[in-house]
């Protein structure tokens, strides 16, 4: 029997409400992937991707597959058996990085912070001191599991002036806070689909600088995954008209993530950024207005993804599950140290706009009420709406 | 600017024609990865899998990724550094086994037999003897570079009775021919969605037996990937409500997956495999009728995949270039050692069909006419004729 989905609104770490020209997009008809309108699409994504990455980097394409494959694309193919590497944990993406320069025959120099944290630049700066002969600085610009934004353009710094390469995990970011690889000098970063640009999970766009395209192009091993190989991908996404076949490409996936990048466009990526701020202060307000609180500083907080404290005696669980079951609204839970202590509310891409705030304070007000939490009924969307006049009026 | 790519008829190795239904299914609202609906997708295809593959295999599971990386998920999570294992070469796709091999720190002993000729057993079985420790045989059952079956039962009856592994590429088999995974023994086999299911390029079913599930429980070292880990995507995708967070899943193409196999289940797999044999013997027949020859002996050739023979003379990129820019008819090139020398036609899955049949031969009639080859005009479409008409009465 065919599976037909119940319609949600996805307000958790992802993914996140699909904008539905994009899910128009990924219907059309399938096109072989040596097509020359093919071609031409790949083409277009590669620009796009320039775009929304702030960069001129030549090796700018997404890779066939999610996040991780992205994440672990930067690692196989610059890390070699034998190289340090300083990885910066303060969730659960730093930890993912450990394990993937383990795999690829490295090691890892963790310099750790709470859950919660941003990146501490001196501690990083001494590890980097300590570990002069270390090939990389990886490093998660925005935490999903926290909702954490760190220094980037600082780390990308200290990569540069100490002659290593910085590896930059911006799977939340793009699209929803600054990212400008060229401005920063970030040498590999990788992104993922379904945050901030509101497509389908399961293609993971990624860029290297030209530094991080000669590391690759002199390795003394071949990469150890063939599928992730970017000295065999650049021969199908790269230059001139002849491209060698290396995977078939999914070809709607690509359609999808097409229709996205031009939205985004359409939008300008300053204008995304500052709608993600602007109904990330009304959430908030709202917020605040139930009593509730945000784990993250201000100063460091991702306007996408608010990691919300829960109250003490709140069963968080029940509170999910009422929010999908009574408003078909899915938001997220913690992850790893931060589980049962957190909800993680997401305003990602097309999913970032004012009736989702006022649904989800809404439907918060009620689950709390239901688990007799002391709030003052009404207070949370009074807020929300003096949120959006205020910045109407600005 | 959108993209809106053309209606093809694909009938090249594929991607191949999608089902409209598949299509749609694709475009349903994106739910989460965690979502309790899509926890049932989740068992659902798994089960489908099962009937498709004929397996009881617990390990059968979409890998969120195109079929290179089934195959790397096969090689990474069975070989370690320092195990031997035979590969069985006669296409492009038997050369990437060895990449594979070679990549996870093993090594591999190759038996190669001539591209367009199925897997020779007297050569595997000495391979065999001549290195009885190895830990594993690779093979292709179908291979898409030149349309050859090899006999996959004799072959993984030779692993079993050696005490090896056995791992098995059905990318361009499963649906199109028998398949039989638990009938015949294999270990580790690996397919893709865009062949003869119809489906969408970019995800990759698996099947492990228990046998090679108990391999990679007890591994040495851990699997190179964390990506691809099979120890990991089990905690995602196991028994039980309570599934660990491994990666994003690409939920919309795992709704296009669902709907290919409850598909090939209401057509069933017997019944597919007749209708993949009968639209291939009403092409031979046009083929021959255009005086045109088939790469592969009629005893080893797949339905799904027609290498054939361009004529002397003729400019077989610009019959290619013909078809789709006159007919929107994609067919294949040849891949490696057959390059300029054959046509590859695909009948697959929902693009095997009568209509497509007739398209083809009456375009490749007027490409050849117009390139001055000699034949009958007219006698290729009255051989497809008369062979529905046998089929018919039969």
């Amino acid at each position: 029997m065919s599976f037909y989905p119940p319609k949600r609104t996805l307000m958790g770490p992802g993914p996140s409400d699909v904008n539905p020209r994009i899910s128009l997009a990924l219907a059309r008809p399938t096109i072989g992937h040596l097509d020359p309108e093919f071609i031409r699409l790949m083409d277009e994504i590669k620009a796009l991707l320039q775009y929304a990455f702030k960069t001129k980097n030549l090796l700018t394409l997404p890779i066939s597959a999610p996040g991780s494959a992205g994440m672990e694309a930067c690692f196989v193919n610059l890390i070699e058996a034998g190289d340090t590497v300083i990885v910066c944990q303060n969730g659960v993406f730093g930890g993912r990085m450990k394990e993937n320069v383990e795999r690829a025959g490295g090691t890892a120099v963790m310099v750790n912070d709470a859950w919660g944290q941003a990146i501490d630049l001196d501690k990083l700066d001494a590890a980097i001191k300590a570990n002069p002969d270390a090939k990389a600085i990886a490093f998660v610009h925005a935490e999903t599991s926290t909702g954490v934004r760190s220094d980037a353009q600082a780390i990308c710094k200290l990569a540069q002036d100490n002659d290593m390469l910085s590896i930059m995990d911006t799977v939340t970011g793009l699209a929803g806070i600054e990212v400008d690889v060229d401005g920063w000098g970030a040498d590999a970063v990788y992104s993922g689909t379904q945050k901030c640009l509101s497509c389908v999970p399961g293609i993971s766009p990624v860029t290297f600088s030209e530094r991080a395209q000669s590391v690759i192009t002199n390795r003394q091993l071949p990469v150890q995954s063939w599928f992730l190989d970017m000295n065999l991908i650049m021969g199908y996404w790269g230059e001139g008209r002849q491209r060698a076949y290396h995977h078939t490409a999914p070809v709607n996936a690509l359609y999808a993530l097409h229709e996205a990048l031009t939205i985004l466009r359409e939008e300008g990526l300053e204008q995304s950024w500052a709608r993600h701020l602007r109904n990330h202060e009304a959430l908030k307000a709202g917020l605040t207005g139930l009593g509730l609180s945000l784990l993250v500083d201000e100063a460091c907080r991702l306007p996408q993804l608010n990691a919300v404290g829960v109250p003490k005696g709140v069963d968080e669980a029940a509170v999910r599950q009422r929010l999908l079951q009574q408003s078909n609204l899915e938001i997220g839970a913690g992850l790893g140290e931060l589980a049962g202590k957190v909800w993680r509310i997401g305003l990602m891409g097309y999913a970032s706009n004012e009736t989702n705030v006022r649904l989800c304070i809404h439907a918060l007000e009620s689950a709390l009420l239901a688990q007799n939490v002391p709030l003052n009924p009404g207070e949370g969307i009074a807020r929300v709406d003096a949120a959006y006049a205020s910045s109407d009026g600005a």
